[in-house]
């Protein structure tokens, strides 16, 4: 296998750009590593007159990414372009129909393509590689896909999302709102002018699905995710975990159940202790829970041109020796649909917080409704009523395991007991 | 490919019973995932009467581990025997050359011989795999040597005994002294009755050995490392590193320097927001500084029979899907001897503790002689005299960053002058 594997980019923004610089610095390391030269041989860009200051002279400038894909002057398409329909998906198609190998960082189109993706890459013997597209530049697909295949996953889960982990690294550590540390985060261009994809948790459900599917050979289903964002969560919320010993992350989750596959994004309660807690600011993390590992902790960037195009020479140096994976580690006949676990089976402790009326009787009132709904409560804190509100108190519950559904149910009745005066605020504890 | 891989494995002990386990629970998983069956068909142990809990019904037991290694009734042989020369030695060397791949947890092998066993490898196109050989469970070697294959890394260290790291663990959560936790360790099984390998410092160096190689495509040089162990560590160390924001662990580090490749096993302080300084217990972690994807860290299990299977297991299943990566990265003429940067030419910062005698202008002395050395100070915390020894008081300098020859030069003038009454402690700083 000595023979030079021509590389295609299509999509020359930072990540773009990135690769092209890596592929050129690392050319000769990267030719010893896999005893073939890659060279970059074709792009294609929105903007082919825009200064990039990367060298594109003996490069092929295309006239659009399929043009790219489906030239035979390539052996290898990557895929930066994003989005999960368009160009994107029709390059990516385009490449596996022609017997291409593709590496790509989107998600997006993972997320709602990834199984269809994946079946034609098998039909034509292809690789569909994609370790940039979750957690940057963490190794986690490898890591599911190849490292762990001696084991049957429990638990994946993780700080996927960068944005919604600098919000509230920023809130706790300085003390600020939600708002303030948003708008902070859009001025250092950590947050887009919308951030609701980002900030509603479905950044996270998409990196999410691919996990899922890698962890528990099932086939992807980003609707089956329970998804909340972040959007909720108050200062209070960062100072009662504190004090309970623990630490509020935007997780996915990805758990076997009894029920099934639960899939979840949602703010959670973690441990101080635990690795996944000292993930502060931009960073990402996943822990893995398996039978014969036990608990494997990876943290790095989780975005970044530099990081994400680490992955990206990654996959295309896996691709040049030769190795073919199955997308997502089993054939695609072998992946399983999964059961859904809904969100309202969902078991574990729950931290509730709520703004109770100061009348007699309240306290014991709302005990009564957590007794009957069969919570147990792990500890119960309440605080004096604050100055400019001197007729309601915070009071936080912490639960023991209970399901989704007691609690809900019980907040309702409390609800209508008429002893609150909010909306209860309900975060969901995660524990090692 | 779709031929069956036949498996020996010589060595039935923890790990080999776990290995021969995940094999048949996994094998339906194990053969979707790389397209092949894996079966194991031969085994040789010292005591093959031995009850093991494992079903070894249809498996032929071999006289010995070399007359398994170069059976031709087997196609891949996993060495779990242990030692640097006699039968593990002796027995992948077998194997290689009868054209077997080899898996290997067998770090000392490696760190001794690993270069020539790699070359063998290479001559008879064999696949040579040892993931299960540093850090247990964690994914590092393949990291090192697919997952970041993009990048030029600047250093990687880690937590990579499990030993040390709940002695140093135990002392400072429980406030015992090193004797106390060193005797519990041994009682746990975490530590031999002879500990001085782990203790010492000589097992971190040996996994150190192949990370350096990895990551810097040099040859592994296990002589080259400048070694100490935990053995003079004491409570008032980690109590007063925990004053000043760090803790402290055993740390393996290899770094690139301007003087060559750097290596050296010995305690450190990290600061304590470091993922590292979070590793508790018998838990391992690394950390790898690239170009590219900034900064890296894996935390879990560094032991047990099912991690280091787990890992194993994962090796075979790489070479099952026919995966034949170098070694250590790149192929044997491409690694470099390393320039080795001698113990002497380290720059960092530098904690000291010096019991200081109470004499009139002692701290006017020592200042003066730091001075002379060109030795900054970052701060200095003076304690009162303790109430049993009135005439020493203990003295804690930090330097900012300079050379490990100023500070044995400044120590060795002190030293002279008298003003201090114990030989001094001194423990490198390791910063993000």
């Amino acid at each position: 296998m000595s023979e030079i594997l021509r590389v295609g980019i299509a999509g020359l923004g930072t990540v773009g750009g990135a690769v092209v610089r890596l592929l050129a610095t690392q050319a000769s390391d990267l030719a010893a590593r896999t005893g073939r030269k890659i060279v970059l041989v074709g792009v294609s860009a929105r903007d082919p007159s825009r200064e990039r200051g990367i060298d594109l002279a003996d490069v092929e400038w295309f006239a659009g990414p399929v043009e790219l894909a489906a030239s035979d002057k390539i052996d290898l398409f990557v895929e930066l372009i994003g989005g999960d329909e368009g160009p994107a998906r029709a390059s990516v198609e385009a490449a596996l129909r022609t017997g291409k190998s593709v590496v790509t960082a989107n998600k997006a189109l993972l997320a709602k393509h990834g199984i269809a993706l994946a079946r034609l890459a098998e039909q034509h013997h292809a690789a569909l590689a994609f370790e940039a597209s979750v957690a940057g530049g963490i190794p986690i697909v490898k890591t599911l896909r190849e490292g762990l295949a001696g084991n049957s996953i429990e638990r994946v889960y993780g700080v996927l999302n960068g944005t919604c982990n600098y919000i509230l690294s920023r809130m706790e550590l300085e003390g600020l709102s939600f708002a303030e540390c948003l708008a902070e985060a859009q001025k250092l261009g950590y947050a887009e002018a919308d951030p609701t994809f980002d900030i509603g948790g479905f950044d996270t459900a998409h990196k999410l699905a691919i996990l899922t599917s890698l962890a528990f050979g099932v086939k992807l289903d980003a609707e089956a995710i329970s998804v909340e964002g972040i959007q909720d969560i108050s200062l209070a919320d960062l100072h009662a975990a504190r004090e309970l010993g623990y630490r509020v992350k935007l997780l996915g989750v990805a758990q076997r159940t009894p029920h099934g596959v639960e899939q979840r994004v949602h703010p959670t309660m973690v441990p101080l202790s635990s690795p996944i807690a000292q993930v502060m600011g931009v960073t990402n993390a996943v822990t893995v829970d398996a039978d014969a590992v036990n608990e494997l902790t990876l943290v790095g960037p989780g975005a970044g041109g530099m990081a994400t195009a680490s992955a990206v020479v990654a996959d295309i140096a896996d691709i040049a020796r030769g190795i073919r994976s199955a997308p997502f580690g089993l054939p695609v006949d072998h992946l399983t649909a999964p059961e859904k676990s809904p969100m309202q089976r969902h078991e574990g402790g729950y931290y509730i917080r709520l703004a109770v009326r100061n009348q007699i009787g309240a306290a014991a009132a709302i005990a009564a409704r957590m007794a009957q709904h069969e919570i147990s409560l792990e500890s119960i804190v309440q605080r004096r009523a604050c100055a400019s509100n001197g007729s309601v108190a915070p009071v936080v519950l912490v639960t023991y395991a209970t399901t989704e559904t007691s609690v809900r149910e019980a907040l309702a009745a409390i609800l209508a007991d008429g002893h609150v005066a909010e909306k209860p605020q309900v975060i969901r504890i995660e524990r090692e």
